[in-house]
């Protein structure tokens, strides 16, 4: 977090909520709420679970100074700040590792703890798992369609520049290669990556006009000749040329941002074959998404640059997490008006696979009862300890291991979920004590 | 802005042709770049402007301190090191005011200085130019939709926790009354909104079961009669009547959170007469949209909370714009390859209007050229000094003022721009020295 402390990335309501459970004394009784979502985004096979350690992180500073008391004693009464001032979350979560696929209904996040040290905890959390997960969630099946081929994520001028870092990490856990984002490099490791655009080029203009050549050699002279030279910003045919012989012919790479991506790929791979430079790297970007990148597959691109598509989450800016009060001093609780109902009780799931590696489905199931079997599957367990009385656990997953988490969970999907069309979620989630199900709950 | 420094808000190839151009000495030339979108978000008919003050801000923090520079140097030479270490920008902004509206070509935002001092502010211009304008111009169609209605802004759940903020901020320059984001009302001093729960409600279960009574008792004893009852946990007609007989018929309102809600306000708003609560408000959430709150426009609804919609732009989360050099050393330039062939020379705007006040074209013209004139009508320039000698101009404009100049942007539009349904831009823009222009320039 970037803020001295979190705990104003609140919304009010749980601010007043709390004011009255501490006034009529149900504050402290012992709750447990859990996060999920009811069905994946339009079409969705599987959901990407990102941002738990950025939310472990924003935890710590979840503190009421006096800055933070000075906006809500606005509207609160005096005990109710005073219980602020002295916060300290002292519970339990549990969740789905960082980069676990999730399901609809999978228990994502379990915090378990007094009413009041939960309620307010709802917006940071789900803020932060919504917005990572919607990225790591597009980001997966642009990596999946790029099918081994770097991809670098170049997308935070088109997302709020805090989103832009967030963005930035999120797309690196779900198999991209590096970011453009200097502050993703600074604060999470990503690594960096970016050369040149076309306002480089244009600047070497002149009262006699564009000189391409002079910008290049510019380039070339200070990024040496492995730097990868931008050639659509007048002709790509003549850009490619005046690359080669201003950096020879082993020029790391040309970016191509325009056009028909397919058909210059192949034209200048033949261009360049001709020139010598055979190991020159081909660089597409330009309002990619999964399918474009998808119907690049067959076309000699050694690279491609994601800008909007990923950060935006391609058509799914939010997982659609919710938060909600499932049991109450060991009483399930639901809502029971209209679509939105829960269902209630502390719950834990455990995902079973054949012996080859490959889900068949996952199972809920309640906290407090036995944890099902099947015979002939392998079970594993998806909740995982993050927070034991209010502290983060040690042994935390680094952002390589939830990296390395996910390629591993993809693989062992059901052939149908790697598909980018639309479908049904790739694991049929159920509740121990009901039948599968498949897009909603 | 919240880090102290907002200098990593940058993508690494700006960074990256800045040693390049400093290298080969192109990097003092005298450059102009410019803000615009090609086009509004498919079947938008305005875009609104939103972010600047946040900008002008983050740029009075676009430093290169030890931290900064110890991840550039990385990849950069000493000599870029140097120069990044003494930035400060002095060069001069104009723009649209906030609040402004604006079309396909607008030239949103002129910046005037060194190619090397501007190309370095791309990512920054663009990541709160971009969010902050696609919140906002989806936000003014709700409050467009709802007639005049209170908005309460309730999404920050559904984004990135920062981007909740800054989305809280523009949905109420759009004309929302207020947001559930804490945040948002320290930091920008929006308005707070908010009260309860399901949460809350089911709080109230004792092994006797729901207790939806001991809810609202709590409620009303903490927040006053005047407080608004979410009613629909279980049963909505058993929940307003409960909660008239908790909170009495001076109750202040009632949330319908799930179900149809026209059905439901017209059974509810009857019921609470009946029960004589008749001056009890019907607040009304749970995934609206535009449209939503418009067809909710005959039922007897008194305040709209929205919350995804908002906050991810209603299907367009970017405001698509980009930044372009547009002129070097006096001389236009613009890049001329496949479709995204940008018009060179800084440029000025002015929007012509009947003397009824109702906008007739927007005509764009080199900043060098004469101001076009039209007969009959009246003439209002767009572009305002934002930023002289890299300092910030004094007579910026408040939240409030720029909340009151759209407002009454919207009141200039022909009647068809404020149509919810797909179609072209409510204003044609056009070059002074071409035909006037729809969707796309």
């Amino acid at each position: 977090m970037s803020l001295d402390s979190s705990a104003l990335f609140t919304d009010q309501y749980e601010l007043t909520m709390l004011s009255a459970a501490l006034a009529d004394g149900s504050a402290h009784r012992r709750c447990s709420f859990e996060v999920f979502a009811r069905r994946l985004p339009d079409g969705r096979r599987y959901g990407v679970v990102a941002g738990t350690p950025r939310l472990i992180a924003a935890l710590a500073s979840f503190r009421f100074g006096d800055a933070e008391i000075d906006v809500v004693s606005r509207f609160l009464d005096d005990a109710t700040l005073q219980w602020l001032r002295k916060y300290r979350f002292t519970g339990e979560i549990d969740g789905y590792r960082e980069g676990e696929l999730y399901f609809p209904g999978s228990p994502i996040l379990s915090v378990t703890g007094t009413f009041a040290e939960c309620v307010v905890l709802e917006t940071l959390i789900l803020s932060i798992l919504n917005h990572d997960s919607a990225i790591a969630s597009a980001a997966a099946r642009m990596v999946s369609a790029a099918d081994g081929r770097p991809m670098i994520e170049m997308g935070s001028r088109r997302t709020h520049e805090e989103s832009a870092v967030a963005a930035a990490r999120a797309a690196y856990l779900a198999g991209f290669t590096a970011t453009s984002n200097l502050e993703a490099v600074r604060r999470h490791g990503v690594p960096g990556a970016g050369t040149s655009a076309h306002a480089f080029t244009l600047l070497h203009t002149t009262p006699d006009g564009p000189d391409e050549a002079a910008a290049f050699r510019g380039q070339v002279a200070a990024l040496g000749a492995g730097t990868t030279l931008l050639v659509d910003t007048y002709d790509i045919t003549k850009g490619v040329q005046t690359a080669v012989e201003v950096a020879g012919t082993e020029l790391g790479g040309v970016r191509i941002d325009s056009g028909d991506l397919g058909v210059l790929a192949r034209q200048v791979r033949s261009q360049l074959d001709d020139l010598g430079a055979t190991k020159t790297k081909i660089v597409v970007s330009g309002d990619l998404d999964e399918y474009a990148v998808a119907a690049l597959r067959a076309e000699p691109v050694d690279v491609y640059g994601v800008g909007t598509a990923v950060v935006v989450g391609s058509g799914a800016p939010t997982a659609g997490m919710v938060y909600k009060l499932v049991e109450v001093n060991g009483i399930p609780v639901e809502k029971r008006s209209s679509l939105k109902a829960s269902r209630g009780g502390a719950k834990r799931a455990v995902r079973f696979a054949r012996d080859t590696g490959t889900v068949v489905e996952e199972v809920i199931y309640p906290a407090r009862g036995p944890r099902p079997e099947q015979d002939g599957l392998e079970a594993s367990d998806l909740l995982v300890p993050l927070v034991r009385g209010g502290e983060a656990v040690a042994d935390a997953d680094t952002l390589e291991e939830s990296r390395a988490l996910l390629a591993a969970g993809l693989v062992s999907l059901p052939w149908e979920g790697l598909k980018l069309s639309h479908g049904d979620p790739a694991v049929p989630t159920r509740f121990a004590d009901s039948h599968a199900t498949g897009r909603t709950l």
